[in-house]
């Protein structure tokens, strides 16, 4: 008799719980000098959010075991490891975002920035100490170190210049500039998505998938990475600021270009439906261990905020 | 017939050109898109400097050698990578720190500093792709997966909260605070002491030193780690800002507390004899191997900048 899994909404809300705890076990340094560097850490890393690339990591995990086998204890806290990982390397990227030499952001989640609650240095320092934590956290993986390696070299290069750094490097300057879709999509790509597909990428590496796998997963991040953020720009021109948490519109008023810019409300929803059937499309050869991935797309693409 | 070793002074400038010639080799995506974040951070690292931590991981992979051993091509090349990124860490650290919300430096190294040269924004984002980038490279050193592990935690604890950027939030709380011998060596430990620890231990690792060598090498390490912190204090009062090639009496005006406030300018020349007689009596244990060691710690007692 199969094990009965629980529905999505309840999984995706358990995971979120679990990898917040997860992340608490794992910032131990937390009452060692300095005090209020690490209280800024905290802040950053443990605010809830949706906590979509950690679901991703343990999505992964599972979408790479063969049917019928069970994560080893050393391979789910490999995936803890892991999941933390990406979502410190998140947490850092948005307090840097939001200081006022970039985005000057107030809000976050509903909650003052760590530059307002802290102040601007705090919150540099506290986004520079949280990436090599994430370095520290894979490094401690419990799985043979040449998988340790692949995924050190995989978050590196996912957030640097040519990953979620340069994306951010190239929506910095293109703020008042109009871009084609090819554009608009090289940033994205790096921005946004060598995060969502390193998240991934590294639920693969930790339970050792094969190179079948390992290609189904890089076609499905890749459409993930995308999805994610057209529905970013639909719900910056549709949501309003409460129940989006952070100030909406903001893309707009910086004369941000955005999928909605681009094509539109109803052509960016066209784009994102297609995006969401490749994901799926993607995950076939997974079998049904890859139901939570295919999940997590239509969340993606159905969430409100 | 014993090889006849380069005098000190040609080594340590055979040194730093070849580590510049390393990271421009390793810096491949110079011309990939965002054109002007690679600019930026190849600005950053490629600015010269005395590339004393460099210095560090190549003596200290000599001084683990075996007497009469060489090093193989991988180990060499383990040492390159290993170079490189304990000089791309201390780049970033550099363009953080001369950043408005933290030093507010325009001048280093004799030339604008990063925000002066390009903006803010894309110094905070060089800053955080460099980083990233010295993972990478670890990662991609040809030895044993394992010691590639341990080499990505030693630099990424060295580079966080309890070590450079631990100390950097120390540093910036302590402006205006009188501070204790204690509090003053904690904060030194960690701001530059931790990465010129790393450095030394990161060559012991390469080159798969024993637990005699690694204790020896921590014990110099953390002796020259403090050393060059106290020789800094005290050109930041005795050397005038031509020669420095960065705006000398800065932590005077800043209001500072330094081993000079602390000690005097006397006191501090006789603490800093203290810790070059620690190092040398550290690298015993690993006999003639451990000269270019000797000779860097000499280097950086005398040194006029």
């Amino acid at each position: 008799m199969p094990v009965t899994q629980p529905a999505f909404s309840d999984w995706i809300k358990s995971t979120a719980a679990h990898i917040e705890t997860v992340i608490d076990e794992f910032m131990t340094e937390a009452d060692q000098t300095p005090e209020r560097l690490h209280e800024a850490m905290r802040y950053a890393v443990l605010g809830g959010g949706k906590r979509i690339r950690a679901a991703l990591v343990y999505a992964a995990g599972e979408a790479s075991l063969s049917a019928g086998a069970n994560l080893s204890s050393a391979q789910a806290s490999a995936l803890d490891h892991a999941a933390a990982a990406v979502e410190l390397i998140h947490a850092y990227s948005l307090v840097h975002d939001d200081l006022p030499c970039m985005d000057n952001d107030d809000l976050r989640r509903g909650r003052p920035t760590v530059h307002r609650q802290f102040d601007e240095a705090t919150a540099m320092l506290a986004g520079d100490a949280l990436q090599p934590l994430a370095f520290e956290l894979l490094a401690q993986m419990p799985v043979a170190p040449a998988l340790v390696v692949q995924a050190v070299e995989l978050l590196a290069r996912s957030a640097g210049s040519l990953g979620m750094a340069g994306g951010q490097a190239i929506d910095c300057a293109a703020v008042g500039q109009s871009l084609t879709q090819d554009q608009l999509q090289l940033m994205h790509t790096m921005k946004t998505g060598a995060m969502l597909q390193a998240s991934v990428l590294l639920g693969g590496i930790v339970v050792g998938a094969g190179s079948a796998a390992r290609e189904g997963l890089e076609r499905y991040a890749a459409a993930v990475g995308l999805a994610f953020q057209v529905a970013d720009d639909i719900l910056d021109v549709t949501a309003d600021t409460a129940v989006l948490g952070k100030t909406a519109g903001k893309d707009q008023q910086a004369n941000k270009p955005t999928y909605v810019s681009l094509l539109g409300v109803d052509g960016a929803r066209d784009f994102l439906e297609t995006l969401r059937l490749e994901a799926h499309a993607a995950l076939r050869p997974l079998g049904p261990t890859g139901q939570r991935l295919a999940e997590i797309a239509d969340y993606i693409v159905g969430r409100d905020r």
